[in-house]
């Protein structure tokens, strides 16, 4: 269910049987000239969905919060339309967000990140750390690519990244409208030099992508989105079978 | 255009002939038993659109952010399902964003807040003004309840408040599945001691709501959210048409 | 009495018969060529100091605060001799001062501004949020100006504002040798475009104040000043009255 | 003259003359049972009156801005009626006090306390450093406790200290009507034990102040404010001769 | 050579010929019952010296600062001996030695953190990001364990940790007498749950580390040392000649 | 012991009957062109361990924790080699690991930094400050120069101070193969102007330091050490032994 169409007299009646509560995290991002600036919101917010009806088929109810539709972008900072908000104050909001799940005695929570940035991750994790000092809850902070980029080397070559194949193929099975796939310049292999941190990271990345988006498919996306929220269903039933806090 | 939807190089390409941004901010926040938790976010984003559909009438290019779904909720803190982010967190990425906004060089920026609370607004004003620290643009901050409750007094009785007649209205125009007016309990005239900052506002506030919902109807609400936009959308062509900055 | 010119002991022995703490908060602001700096500073004192007297004269005990002689202005920012200090420092000051208060025990706390600037009204209100959390007391936050502006229309006119008639009639009933009437230059009606965020807002508000301050006269200061007193002094007394945390 | 009792067309014309501004520090601060709380607050304001005198009769223009009537208060903080403000509070309020002096072309600047607390010092120290880095002036920062200690061992015993025999002098010669030596209870050597930061300090402090009150008076008290003064002038005058910044 | 030996003659005579500096990160970490806190210390100066070796022999002059001693720990918090600062503590403390490095003109930098947390390695990245915002220098972030953790499933199983038979091996290259392998206890396999942010992760983590200490040898550390110079100069060397910033 | 060479199994057997724990504060910070950069670290480091011998013989447990070897310098910011962290980086950093201390239930904490600023000792002690309100300790806070100054006036003069005749002593007794006195450039007798905050400070203090290194000894510096030492444990001892908190 979506919190946000609930009223105060719903929510009140629903959060008792509730098992779980997913925060889905966008970002506004260049992602080369194929791809739409929301391809990290629309990802988590299409798993969210998926996972919804899988989890409520086994019979967990499932709400799912409002898409914080920003987030931080640090190596495309620089592309056109990319909105970047810092690290801190991605972590203020989150954790604001996550307090108050618990203090309406929300206990699981998945924070579910369309965009992988080191830096937006950790501060999603420290946003619930945070949030934990003021209660206790199980919460689970992750981005769908941290299970996506577990498959690369099967249909997907192990370099493919940002902006690529699999990347296309999903926003392909989930908004077709929004890819220009016609605008992609092919294949892009930028090479940041390692470890670096870099005041103007697109000089090195030129395509803004890594990958093969000529490669992707309508068919591949869906079966990956499939793949994902199916995986990630199952890491959140185990969470809320689990007992301990 | 909805920002989000374009790529970098459309939004490269269409950010010279832009005329305005406009971002939307929400709420989750209780209003009453009879509206949704998202009140505050379906109206600023209906009065968005057509604003646009105004101005592109009279060849003013407009853009539309991705609407931020969160906000600060200070009197209805503690009822069920109010998600409320601190004054801080708000500004911080608020302030980030129209940074974004300025540093790709849009000129003319509004920020429409459903919310009207006090520090909810002075946050987003206070972020304006950090924004504009980086740079010179031309800034509107404003409620579309600022213009609304201007014409309290009309068709609308002067004391009709959160959730009262004009704002069950309103959603009625926009979202009517979203009303459940049958849980609507009467008239409500909740007298908050005035001037107090208050630990527990609820006790004060028993129906989560003021005013008139019985007397809603959704010919009103049409009728105030086009009035909205109209205004809106002139002062925001007077904002265009200004010279200084 | 004031609180400063007691001693420890003194104090000591006055706390637990306390009915209210006042804390009058002042500002150093331009208010065109006939008012001085510290126009929002004597208005507090002076209702602080009558108020006092009617609580006295009802057996109410009162302690008066030292005044904080610093705010936050915003649109007058650029006015010779402003001096503003930013609303995170107003806040975190006044949340220091509102939570030592109420660690010595005190129940009823009154801050009172003589500006009422909407971001200096926030900090001021966001203070007391944050003191709050540290315990609990019936906190009033206000400016004098939210009781005087309910008055407009009678025998000022509706459109009098910052350094007008109605401010002007009060510095002049206080200290009658700051007032400069002669420096006054006639009617002033600045029209802030509406909304905006301002860099530069003395652009649009060439003479520093607004309204009819060749109207003023001390005989209205004076009763203006009465009728505020009396109006602020028995929301005190319900407050105090309260039991109601 | 008094920056508070100016008006914004009086600054602007006085400014370019000025020599010097000079902002005073107060504190509400239990000082015993036999000296008032603002203690701390009439001593650097008498002293900068008889700055202002001599400096002006030398010819230099000198403003005096409002007095910030509050300040960190750490060994002292649980004794009644102290009214401590954090260090970083008092940092960013003097922060923008000075940043705003400088922005309006103030060059000589003295941040005078009365009370001398080693991280209320310090705090102070930093604000003007943070002020200095948005422009350049010259900035002085201390208390006038640390002249008159040099004189400890002339007249008064070296290990008279707060609230001892030379504050009590001092402000009987400003505010004799508020000081109660009646209630003084006689010599007082608390031994704090060396450089601990203690979570109770009054512990060890248990009359709350330190020396021979009783051998106070205010002819003492008298020569000890204008001796001050006398130093303090000197330094300033040579301050404002200075060419380098 | 050493920075905290040199005079600031020395420094002031060497920087112009100054071709890179190293910033060791260490930590006080629990590793288990066999290795010492400073497991995280030790070796990052290691490779440190081992890498200067290398780069003077090619004729680079290396500065290798004092070493930050402490870090941020999040899974091993609760273990004894761990002294864990904040990420946000972390990150000021490295921004402001960043920030005057390049000051002083330093124009190669690298971060070397033992430590591979994922936020204490963020905190890091967010410190240098910040630092370039003050200036242009080439700056490179990483843990030894970037790098090492390469080489696994080679001699060391993929599953290899924290604690484990790699990092056994290289602190008893290094400091042998500090390990005390005799009070390991075995192969340890801890399975955290996935993407967990946990209030007491050691109830998951119950040995203190993960892997196979046993296995260890102090020749197997040798070698991995050497390696991690060898491939760390390298990047080093790559990263001085580069001319872009 | 050193903290850092123990593992956690180690540190657990031995934490209860530990008697204190001492922090080292150092400095990377230009003290004239004869003393090293680390002249701050090396001094309370080894006041440290001659303490931890002294309190051993005396049956009292000493921890040493690793050295934080970075500080706040302010009048020496811009000599050549001199790496400055702000007073807020140094105080979170410190407060972070006295409250990790607490959390590990040590109950007699020593804070001993070879810097004397005052606004880094000021840091130092809101450091403790803050910590202290997680739980109490006992907590000391000072300069191995608090003592050392306090003997000044016998064998070295009055008015040597920052890499005068007492500071070179100590570091030639402690590391005398860092000690250039043949570079040392006589009596240096700077006055900086009293009581300012200045953006340049080197200006007026050009050699670096102030006071007659040419006349140091090593043996000087080994009796000050020692004598350091003595008072310093002298002073533990009575904490240790102090029952109230």
């Amino acid at each position: 269910m979506k919190l946000e169409e609930m009223t105060s007299e719903e929510f009140s009646n629903f959060v008792d049987s509730l098992a779980v509560v997913i925060l889905p995290i966008g970002a506004v991002e260049g992602h080369g000239w194929h791809l739409p600036l929301n391809t990290d919101t629309v990802q988590p917010e299409k798993v969210a969905r998926e996972v919804e009806e899988i989890l409520e088929a086994d019979n967990y109810k499932v709400l799912i919060a409002p898409t914080l539709n920003y987030g931080n972008c640090r190596t495309t900072a620089n592309f056109p339309g990319t909105i970047s908000i810092t690290p801190d104050s991605l972590r203020s909001v989150v954790r604001d967000i996550l307090t108050e799940f618990m203090r309406h005695g929300l206990k699981n929570i998945v924070v579910l990140s369309g965009h992988a940035g080191s830096n937006h991750m950790a501060a999603l994790r420290m946003a619930a750390g945070e949030a934990l000092k003021t209660g206790n809850a199980k919460i689970m902070v992750l981005s769908d690519y941290d299970i996506a980029y577990k498959h690369l080397g099967e249909e997907v070559p192990k370099d493919d990244g940002h902006g690529g194949m699999l990347e296309t193929s999903r926003v392909m099975a989930i908004r077709p409208d929004l890819v220009k796939l016609e605008r992609s310049q092919g294949e892009s292999h930028p090479e940041l030099p390692p470890y670096r941190i870099l005041k103007n990271p697109e000089r090195y990345f030129t395509k803004g992508y890594r990958g093969y988006p000529d490669r992707a498919s309508e068919e591949l996306g869906r079966k990956m989105n499939q793949m994902i929220a199916e995986e990630l269903a199952k890491l959140i039933e185990d969470m809320i079978e689990e007992t301990v806090l």
